[in-house]
């Protein structure tokens, strides 16, 4: 399935903002164990994208899944929509 | 489709490395127009992944691909193996 696609799938489901910014940082693993910088890097992408974007921050939704060999940082943020 | 299946299926098409990376920024926009930052936060994005992980030059791949109302950065880096 298209990466497109997929980014289109999750839209349905969130309100329906009219302009949106979503991060997906995978970390595929061979073994356990290592360090696990997830929550870190989180905090600094978020105030990464704080630079470009202004961000309410009842706009961020974070979910932080660990799936097998997958660990995965989903954020997702609703802008405001941009004046005229 | 889940978010995982999707990750499942480039790594197919990709070299096996046992460790990977994979960071995407979907940018939806509702009218053309704004700022494009996605470029800058590119390099950005990567100088804050140096600070976690090591990444060789030649293992990390970028795709910056617009469509419709998408415009979607996908990096993914190849991790060199862990000792132990």
């Amino acid at each position: 399935m298209a990466l497109f696609d997929f980014l289109r799938v999750k839209k349905n489901t969130a309100s329906i903002a009219k302009e949106r910014l979503r991060i997906i940082v995978a970390q595929e693993r061979s073994t356990r164990g290592g360090p696990d910088y997830l929550p870190e890097l989180q905090r600094e992408l978020l105030a990464l994208i704080k630079k470009y974007v202004h961000v309410d921050a009842d706009a961020v939704k974070v979910d932080l899944v660990k799936d097998g060999e997958h660990d995965v940082l989903d954020i997702s943020v609703s802008l405001p929509e941009r004046e005229g």
